[in-house]
C-alpha cells in the first residue's frame, strides 16, 4: 500500500464515509452529541475506529457486525452501543433473524442474562423498523 | 437414572413448573417478552435453565439462589435480573437480612458499587413487597 | 503509628469527614438511601472505604480519583457511581479537561463503548455545574 | 418441525456428531477432562450447546464462530476456549487474516490489552498448525 | 451490640481467627506472600473482609461460600481465589457434589468459559484432597 | 494545531518514541512478538494508543499511569499488561509506595480478588527491579 500523507481532516473524512454507510444517522449523532464534552473522542471514533479499522478490507462489514455483537453482548451494560449497532447490522446485510440466532447463541458464552438484556435491545430496534414478529420459527 | 425419551414440549412443560415454581409470574413475564422477537430464547430459558439444570436435585433451590445472587452481582448490569432473582429468592426462602447480607458480603469481593447496586435492586423489591425497612440490626 | 483504640462510631465519623470532603451532598445521599435497607453497607463505605483507605495518606486525593475513574470505568455498568466519582473528582481538583482526557485514554484499554458511557455521565455532570462547553481544544 | 422424543443419549450424540465436526479432538478432549469432576457440565456442553443450540441451521458455523471470537476476547480470562475456538475457526472455514482481522477489529471495542491477549493465542494455535507467517498485508 | 473500642491489632485477631477456622493454611499464605510488598492489603482482608464481614452472624459460612463461588466464577480470572475458596466450601461442609453442581448451576448464568474454568479449579482442588472422582451421578 | 499532513510510517515514529520512554524495552517487546501474526496490531498500539492518544498533553504520562492501573485492575485477566504497565509506571515517576497504595484503593472498587492478583504482579516487578520490600509502613 502507498503510504499517502493524510492530515486528521482526511483521516476524519475517510472514517465518516465508513460511519455513514453503516450507521446511518445514528453513528452521527453519537459523534454529534460528544462536541461540545470531548469532541477528541468523537474525532477517534471516527477518524480511527471506522477510517482505520472499520475500513480495511480484511473482514467483510457483515463479519465485522457478527463479531461487535458478541463483544458488546458479552461486555455487558453497553446497551446504547448495541442499539447502534442492532442497527448497523441490518444496514450491512445480517437479517433479523441471523442476529437474534446470534444473540441465542450467545446465551451459551456469556450465559442468558447478558443473551436476554441483547435481545431485548434487538426487540427496541425491530420494532422501531417494523420487524417484529420475526417468522415464526421451530420454537415451543 | 431411566433415560426416558421427552419431546421438546415435555422439556419446556417441566421446566415451566420449576420456574412458576421458584420465580412466580416474573419468569413468565420474562418468556413472553420473548415470544415475538426470540421464542426459542424463551423456550432454553424454559427447557434447559429451568428444566435441565435448576430442576437437578443436587443442591437446593434456596442454595442456587446464593450462587445466582452472587454471579449477577458479579456480572454488573443485570439489574433486571437481580429483580428477578430476588424475588426468587424470597419465594424459596431466603429471608430479607439473609439477602442483603449477602450482598453485603459480595463487597468484599466484587467492590463497593456492584454491591451498591445490588442493594438498590433489593430496595426496589422489598418496596414492592413490603419489607422495608428490615428489622434494625447491629449497624451504625 | 500508635494503635488506638477505636470504636465503630468513632470508625464512622471519620470516615464521613472525609466522605463530606471529597462527595458532598452525594456521598451523603447514598449512605440516606441506605439506611432502610442496609445500613450496615453505608457503614462499611463510611468506615473502611473512607475512613480507612480513602483516608490514608500514602496517594492524594486527586490520585485516587484517578485511578478509580480508569475502575468504574472499566468495570461497566456503574454509571450512578461515576456520576458521584465525577463530581468528587472536580471537588478534589481535577479539572473538566483532565477528565475527559482520562476518559479519552480509557479508549485505549476498556474500549471505545465503555469509554464512551464514562464520558456521557461526565456530559451530565459539568452540564449540571455549568461546565459545558469545555474550552475548545485540539480536535477536529 | 416434527417433536420428536429424544433420550439423554440421543442429545448427546446429536451433540457429539457437531463438536467433531467443529472442534475436532480438542472438544473431545475438554469432555474427557471433565469425566471425573462434572459429567453433567461434559453431558450439557455436548447436549446442550452443541446439540441444541450450535446445530441450529439460522447461523453458519463460519459465522457462529465469528460471534464467539468476539464474546471470548471480550469476556477476558477465557484463554482456553479462545484456543480451543480458534482452531474451531480455522476448522469450519475462517482464513487466519479473517481471524487477526477479527480479532485487530476486537481492540476497538474491547481496548488493546484484550485484543493483545486473544491475539497471543491465536499466535499459539497457528503456530501448532504451521500457519505462521501469516502473508505480509499492508502494515508498516 | 456494644460498640467496644478496639485497636487495629483486636480487629486483626479477630480476622485471622475467623480466616484460619475458614480457609485453614491457604488464607495464611496469602497473607505472608504480602508481607514484603502491600502488607497494608494483608491486613484489611483479615481485619476487614474476614474480621468485620465474613464474621458477621447473619449469613452462614456455607452460605457466604455458595455466594463467594457464584461471584468468583462470574468475575473471571480469579482462580487463585477459587483455589482458596474452594478448599474453604470444602472446610465449611460444602460436599464436592454442592460444588460441582455449584458451578454447573454457573453455566445457565455466566455461560460456559466460566464455569469450565471454575470446574478445573475445583479438579485440581478435589484431586490434592483425595476427593476425586466424584461419586457417579445421573449423567450420560 | 496545525493539521499537518502524516504517513502512517511518520505516526509510527512519533508512537514508538512515546512508547520508548514510558515502556522502555517491554513495549518493544510487545511490538516484536506481535511482527509475524498481527503486525497491523503492533502498528495500532504504536501510532494510535501512543502517537495520537497517550502523547496529547491534557494529562501527565504519571497520570496516565493511574488510570490505566486502575483500568487494568478492574478488567481482570490482564496480568502481561499490568507488568507493562507497573513497569511504565516507575518509568514515569510513580513509587512503588503509591502504586501499591493504588492497588489497595483497588480493593475498595474492584474487591479483594481483583486488587491481589494485581499486587501479585507488582511483587513481580519490583522483586526485578530490586524494589523490595517496600519501606515498613502503618501495617499490622
Amino acid at each position: 500500500m502507498a503510504d499517502t500523507a493524510e492530515t486528521r481532516q482526511d483521516r476524519f473524512k475517510r472514517g465518516m464515509k465508513v460511519l455513514t454507510e453503516i450507521d446511518g444517522d445514528s453513528g452521527q449523532k453519537v459523534i454529534d452529541s460528544l462536541a461540545d464534552i470531548s469532541p477528541e473522542l468523537g474525532h477517534q471514533v471516527v477518524a480511527w475506529a471506522f477510517g482505520d479499522i472499520y475500513n480495511r478490507p480484511g473482514l467483510a462489514p457483515r463479519d465485522r457486525q457478527l463479531v461487535t455483537l458478541g463483544m458488546l453482548t458479552a461486555l455487558g451494560g453497553c446497551e446504547p452501543q448495541l442499539d447502534v449497532h442492532i442497527n448497523a447490522s441490518l444496514n450491512v446485510g445480517l437479517t433479523p433473524d441471523e442476529i437474534t440466532e446470534a444473540l441465542l447463541h450467545a446465551s451459551v458464552y456469556c450465559g442468558m442474562p447478558k443473551a436476554l438484556n441483547a435481545t431485548f435491545v434487538a426487540k427496541k430496534v425491530f420494532t422501531e423498523r417494523g420487524l417484529l414478529p420475526t417468522p415464526p420459527g421451530e420454537s415451543a
